[in-house]
């Protein structure tokens, strides 16, 4: 049996739980995988990540093609050697930041032409360069690249741009070298129409690829519109492989879109909520910067497990938040990602105990109850 | 015996090497006292402080008055509570920042108005305020309020400036409410001038105290002057007590001072520059921006024990510091802290070797052959 393989323990609905297995480790699915764009996941030391119960994390192709480059990482053994994380890495291949964050944008059917948001210089990314990127950083999961497909598009600029996306896709796959214990993950693009999303979904599966992410979500088409469109997107995708909804997102997105039948996530918000001051809890966020916590003794979750909820009290927090200090941005940092990994940790046994319904809904009625 | 009391437990010339004693644990002197500003030392967690080998750290009355205030913080349970720091904790009396932060100064016999710094709020800091903040913080070791003589000063300048912080003193030695476990440091001023350093330190004798700073160094006279002050200086104060010089410093004036029988020190130093991407090494400093660190694969010392140097090559810290990450400023600091740490180690122990006057010269020529 190949060393990259995913394996359902369980059903629950439409929600699974498994294990993704990889050359460097097993990940326990749903997963979410905190977010390591530059080569660190922001606040957090590699090890206090891993103690948060994370399998895997994401690294940004985009991001580290700029500085310090795949080849000076490879020269100096790889991602993980350099970032000090030794389980798996994702990456993704550069399509949705050179959108997002690079500036004069030229797109072709050979790729994307771009100047770095840094200093202006002038890069070229293809299908093959974003592969052998990710290959020079030793990436456990390849996506392939892609556009991401803005929101709100027509029909006609949504099967063009998913028309795109399957050409690169095919030219990914040709770049990728597979190797045991490594996997490559196709990307299902269609914006919010079900012609578009089947074509990609059936193309995609037709070249064949270990995993399958849902991409063009998240990107301001709103929670309804989000959940119909993986509700006719999902049962298009093999229930043979772990799927990815990319760049998802907050808990109760998580947990609907996990009860339709996604295995993975990845998103900046618990990471970047924390440097703002905001933090996670079963009954909804807290912004710690608010005065009534000036003197609160307590800790933002006495069940959390976590470096913050062990040693400290809102009203440090609350201080610290105001006093701009780094230490609110690394204790609120990990207590929001370890409360992701305990949502995913509760969301795996309750799939185990064939009650996922009833959790979803006891969870929603519950994280929207008092929102302050 | 009370306990707070300080034992010499050898010398080497005029270096000397103890404990001073305190409620909440031993000090081991020549010690070094992180800055903990405004409750917490930036960019570490307390036990990553203590793991760097400090047994003591520094507080500031000036930042905690103004936020979250002493009342807030001592209907918390005090300041160790309030920041998960259980070792001791000396507080500066607010005299030195109120100087050099504040805004629309204005000083009188009575004590100092000000705006704050953060809000333009106006406030008075007497010597009875002073102790009243740090007795409420529940400081360890309390510092009497003084005026920092600014550098240059003439000898009259000098000597109000003196007079004024002699009569603060015998103030703030009657506020203070002295109890087991806990002490109060007097400071020792006149700038550059031996009579009035005299009448300064024998005044301050009369009065007693359970330690003595020097204070009104470091302040722009340079290092040349700072040492010529503290040998005319140090002979002035009992050899039964501890001497802590304030502000002070870079690793060189800590081994120069030492040599002249200073016991204590504080300084912004480690931590500051390694936010800036300065670190210390037993070769002088370097700093992880230069480029020529882009492709280095050693860390910083290989035979330093701190988690940057464990686990981090110069080219990683390099891109974290390029790239502004706040996992630089967790990882720098903590090695300039352990640099700190290991230099006072090392200290102690050539004291107790009796070689410290050898170690003092191999330091400093090893230490500025290769400012890089």
């Amino acid at each position: 049996m190949s060393n990259f393989n995913f394996s359902i323990k369980a059903k629950s609905g439409n929600a699974r739980s498994g294990i993704l297995k990889t050359g460097r480790g097993d990940i326990r699915t749903p997963a979410f995988m905190p977010v390591g764009t530059a080569a660190t996941v922001k606040a957090m030391l590699p090890e206090s990540v891993e103690s948060t119960g994370a399998d895997i994390i994401l690294g940004n192709t985009y991001h580290l093609m700029l500085r310090p480059t795949p080849e000076v990482i490879d020269r100096l053994g790889g991602l993980h050697k350099f970032m000090n994380w030794h389980k798996p890495i994702l990456t993704d291949s550069g399509g949705f930041q050179v959108m997002s964050l690079s500036k004069l944008r030229k797109i072709t059917k050979e790729g994307v032409e771009f100047s770095s948001h840094l200093d202006g210089a002038k890069y070229m990314l293809t299908p093959e360069r974003s592969i052998e990127i990710q290959h020079l950083l030793d990436s456990d999961i390849t996506m392939i690249f892609d556009e991401c497909t803005p929101y709100p598009a027509t029909h006609q600029q949504a099967k063009e741009s998913m028309e795109l996306s399957l050409g690169w896709a095919e030219r990914s796959r040709k770049a990728f070298k597979n190797r045991d214990g490594y996997g490559q993950f196709g990307i299902v693009q269609g914006s919010v129409f079900e012609d578009l999303r089947e074509k990609s979904a059936n193309e995609l599966q037709n070249i064949g690829f270990e995993g399958y992410a849902i991409g063009g979500l998240a990107v301001g088409e709103g929670q309804d519109l989000m959940f119909s469109t993986l509700d006719f997107t999902i049962p298009m995708i093999t229930e043979e492989r772990p799927r990815y909804l990319m760049g998802v997102g907050k808990p109760d997105d998580i947990v609907g879109a996990v009860l339709r039948g996604v295995d993975m996530f990845d998103c900046v918000i618990p990471t970047r909520s924390g440097r703002n001051g905001q933090v996670f809890t079963w009954n909804g966020t807290l912004n710690l910067r608010n005065a009534k916590y000036i003197e609160d003794n307590s800790p933002i979750d006495e069940n959390c497990s976590c470096k913050a909820c062990q040693n400290y009290s809102k009203a440090y927090l609350n201080h610290l938040v105001k006093s701009n200090e780094i230490l609110a941005s690394m204790l609120l940092t990990w207590h929001n990602l370890q409360f992701y990994q305990d949502l995913m940790s509760r969301i795996r046994s309750e799939i185990e105990a064939n009650n996922y319904d009833n959790f979803a809904e006891e969870f929603l009625a519950k994280y929207n109850s008092d929102n302050s």
